[in-house]
């Protein structure tokens, strides 16, 4: 059109402002490269440098990776509880190793912070927070953290999402372990404080319980920070407020984003923003709950999983902006905020479309994403300059 | 978690990496600057310059406005058989005035083109497209285009998007006109080539028929260049291929961007990306028929409509971007493509969701769009530069 109404304009003698100006400009925009292949489901990774990471491999290890030369160590002395890894496709998430951190004085203390599915025979499984020191390619030193009992025969909606937070406390999503609704007990598992499972923790170090916890009466399970959770994995800081967002699966249409507050509610399963999956499950009236809306959901599925904040250089326009990758749809969200506001939403990549597990970035400032497939991938996000005329 | 890594990563005497380089970049946000309101549910803008423009409402007048003054004066001689403005809530298009269009060679001859419901007492309503000259404030010398019998009692879907192609041809969707599928006859409305309606038209600029348009049989209503169509309203061309891109509206999640090809059958209600609102409706098999696929479908509800290519430089990322105004969620899209693949979507002002019918850019490289509201405005969407350093 604009050049038929252009057309117009000419005649009537105005077209000087339809003429283009000459002027090269250079726009980034992000291009997928591949740094590492034949990772099996990695879930996450914990920078050492720019250069040297620890993965962990959902159906596999842990790992010591260099970037530049591409070698791969696999640890030596992860807990032998770890559950033999079972895929149930399209049934929800599954056991396996899930978040790596390492500790925030990595270097005086050499800690390194892991979430996995363990096991006890004649049980089942559940979520487990280790910590053990790193010593060239070997763990040592174990501690366990916390142990979300009790021990189930559902392979489901594990959590295992973690993140210190700017207090230098470690934040720990353990998700609800059920699949349908319809298996809740009376009161159900997410919104009952003496049950481990469905909650966010705030736990020190080393395990113990910080004493500036929020109090949530006398039955509560020490360490609980916020409840009504179903299976949030995605947990991150944002450097700007220091406020702590996490993601959550719904079950149809109820993906969302949430900030985390101290003794928050988020609901699960009384309210959600997508629908139950059990039509004929009705949750009880949770008497005096109030709930904590999300900051965002999606109108269809998802699976957003572990969100990080871009603070890099080379897409300024991504500056502070939230980067959430996503399972189902395989593609990478970009969310700009203001403030608690989310202003817009980028869908990247929709042409390569492939599930994606979490976005990290490394000290230096680069933004990296981890595949969740067979032949696993850490890809990062480098800006392709294309020129574009104005 | 940055910082965290940054503190672990300082210990090791690796921080140079984390310290942000000081450098102010200036980066342009979007932002809606109100030109014009009180305008009743505007439909569609044709710019004469920069700042004078012909505004259709769909439930008022044809007007002509200075955005520079914000004088509105409405346009003399509207044709007789406009009906009046039926509001159904929540069930479709209604009736009223559409597209407004200026001839590719106004300044010369100055016709004006536009759609809009036509009543005939006793049989109802359907699209018409007249085209008349326009002196001041006055229209004369009309001619009818085209007239989408039959006049039917059904108030949906008229279509009544148009666009001048790169070939000076008026390209015109026309809408099925039907609410529910199982209303359908056995050829379904929009697969009958015997049947005006739900179809896209190619017409010389005095209504007569290209001899170049394709052969679709000698039982075909001659013009038809496409067919298949539900509810398109939005057309246009883009300015790097000329190739015209339309939206269609689907019915439950079947909201699509087509590109228009001579002779092709978009499918309509025989394949949709969406689902049938009328369950116990089976389309018949169409024998011998080729659909073809859209380009890009949501999975939600969108209602797309009057889209267009960004070519201006206040966003030099959004470059040839695609532009999409939707009614339901009322936010805009953009659309980053690569030849005919999507490469990435940004849901832009969820923050400021309004019914958004139409964007459009004006001679001088604005962006524009309108809002379809009983208080409608024309909003530039401006950059708004906000400092970050990076």
């Amino acid at each position: 059109m604009k050049n038929l109404i252009c057309l117009g304009v000419l005649t009537l003698g105005l077209c000087i402002s339809c003429q283009p100006k000459k002027q090269d400009v250079s726009v980034a925009q992000p291009h997928k490269k591949v740094m590492l292949d034949g990772l099996n489901h990695p879930w996450s990774i914990a920078f050492l440098s720019a250069d040297e990471a620890l993965i962990s491999e959902k159906d596999g290890h842990l790992l010591k990776v260099n970037l530049k030369t591409k070698e791969k160590q696999i640890l030596k002395g992860f807990p032998e509880d770890l559950t033999d890894s079972i895929r149930v496709v399209n049934l929800g998430d599954n056991s396996g190793i899930f978040e790596i951190l390492i500790d925030p004085d990595f270097g005086t203390v050499p800690w390194v912070y892991f979430s996995y599915t363990a096991k006890k025979p004649g049980y089942g499984t559940t979520t487990k927070v280790v910590r053990a020191k790193l010593q060239n390619d070997s763990l040592y030193g174990h501690q366990t953290l916390l142990e979300a009992e009790p021990y189930t025969q559902e392979y489901f909606h594990y959590g295992g999402g973690m993140v210190f937070g700017p207090d230098g406390k470690l934040y720990v999503t353990i998700g609800e372990r059920l699949f349908w609704e319809r298996d809740e007990p009376e009161l159900p598992i997410a919104q009952d404080l003496t049950d481990k499972r469905g909650k966010i923790y705030r736990i020190n170090q080393d395990g113990s319980i910080p004493e500036d916890n929020p109090n949530l009466g006398p039955d509560a399970i020490p360490g609980i920070y916020a409840l009504g959770i179903r299976a949030a994995q995605g947990i991150t800081v944002q450097p700007e407020s220091d406020k702590i967002w996490f993601s959550e699966h719904g079950t149809i249409q109820g993906d969302e984003i949430n900030i985390l507050r101290a003794g928050a509610n988020y609901g699960w399963p009384n309210v959600t923003s997508g629908k139950l999956r059990s039509t004929d499950y009705t949750p009880p009236e949770i008497e005096g709950a109030t709930f904590t809306p999300p900051i965002w959901f999606w109108h269809h599925t998802v699976a957003p999983t572990g969100l990080t904040f871009y603070t890099g250089d080379e897409f300024p326009q991504w500056k502070n902006n939230l980067i959430v990758p996503g399972l189902s749809r395989g593609s990478l969200w970009r969310f700009q905020l203001e403030n608690e506001t989310i202003k817009s939403a980028e869908e990247l990549f929709i042409d390569d479309r492939v599930r994606i597990r979490k976005a990290r970035q490394s000290p230096d400032g680069k933004l990296y994403i981890l595949t969740d497939e067979d032949d696993g991938k850490l890809i990062q996000i480098t800006p392709l300059n294309s020129k574009l005329k104005l």
